[in-house]
């Protein structure tokens, strides 16, 4: 029986996950491997369809305990769908973003505890998990003056929230430190992709072994 | 200060719920009460968009772990917005459907037990709960023949999915007797009426009492 391995990007807005994601795709390719990506949240029809509640920038009034749990209403479906039968294939699935994100970014909205999210999160997978969570971390002011560069649309005045969020990052890392890895993302796409490549590596190995 | 009750109604289709919210409704507004109906899923804007994605017959490859979340999500909104705020302010909401419906309809898919949907919801709700919730019961037989003069779609062979059905409402009531009542709804509307009045006037005084 082979079993894949599910690899979750997460970070602050800027972090470069994507290009990473991709460069990560391509070497795992490269090597003759079933690679999947997915988004969070989306991916499935339904998940899309939440996405699409989510994202809208009219719905102002929305609750954030509403909000967490329609994350994590696309997450059952994404995990129902897409991610537990490619792992079962034995494929390694690489999500942009995942349960890492509501943690960081709902974590007391409406009084919202880590022990809430993290409840949500595990009834939402039914026993499945990220086997490695890699958090592209770099400081505020840098991620932002990217962002700035590519949209141009992100307030000053919340400088301090994204400083909150990264802290969320990082904390989730130092208390969980077997299922994360903090990388260094303000440096060269090659030296992060390489550090990123040392983290994966052995987790593909003990997945081979195992086979 | 005064604070609200929150009433709901439950039970399988055909059990008659919307013509006894119906009359309940008018017999708290001509008392003078402050009386607000509301739907589950729905009543919210957010609401109504999940509740479309959820009752939408195309979406058969939804997983249960979604569909309960989703359910919730909604709940958590209609909580945020409408129920919270109305019973802050003293009123009287009646809820068609809640908790008690993921209870009885989703329980066992996925693998999904009554702690992870009664865990699921008191993440949504923040702390808050149905006062009382009345399950209007009927031989499966008598709820059906309802239906079909109605709507003639339920098929015969659901028959033992509608008995676990009322089976699950009326283990909720056996196992949370206070929050609970069964009204037998096998009998005229009159009497059905008189009996879930005769449930829901203590509740009033004791909310009238502490105001």
């Amino acid at each position: 029986m082979t079993d894949g391995r599910f690899i979750v990007f997460d970070g602050g807005e800027g972090c470069g996950k994507s290009t990473q994601i991709s460069l990560l795709r391509e070497r795992l390719e490269a090597s003759g491997r079933d690679v999947l990506l997915v988004r969070d949240p989306g991916t499935t029809r339904v998940g899309e369809l939440i996405r699409d509640i989510l994202l809208n920038p009219d719905h102002t009034e929305m609750g954030f305990r509403c909000e967490m749990l329609l994350y994590m209403s696309a997450r059952a479906q994404m995990w129902h769908e897409v991610i537990g039968p490619a792992l079962s294939r034995g494929a390694i699935v690489l999500s942009d973003r995942f349960v890492s994100s509501t943690l960081s970014y709902q974590l007391g909205g409406d009084g919202l505890t880590e022990a809430e999210i993290r409840t949500a999160a595990r009834i939402a997978l039914g026993g499945g998990w990220p086997d490695l969570t890699l958090i592209l971390d770099m400081p505020v002011e840098r991620s932002i003056a990217r962002v700035k560069r590519a949209k141009d649309r992100i307030e000053q005045r919340s400088s301090e929230y994204h400083q909150r969020v990264r802290q969320n990052f990082l904390n989730q890392a130092r208390t969980t430190p077997d299922a994360y890895r903090v990388i260094d993302a303000d440096r060269t796409i090659e030296q992060v992709h390489q550090d990123i490549w040392r983290h994966v590596e052995p987790l593909l190995e003990m997945s081979e072994a195992k086979a």
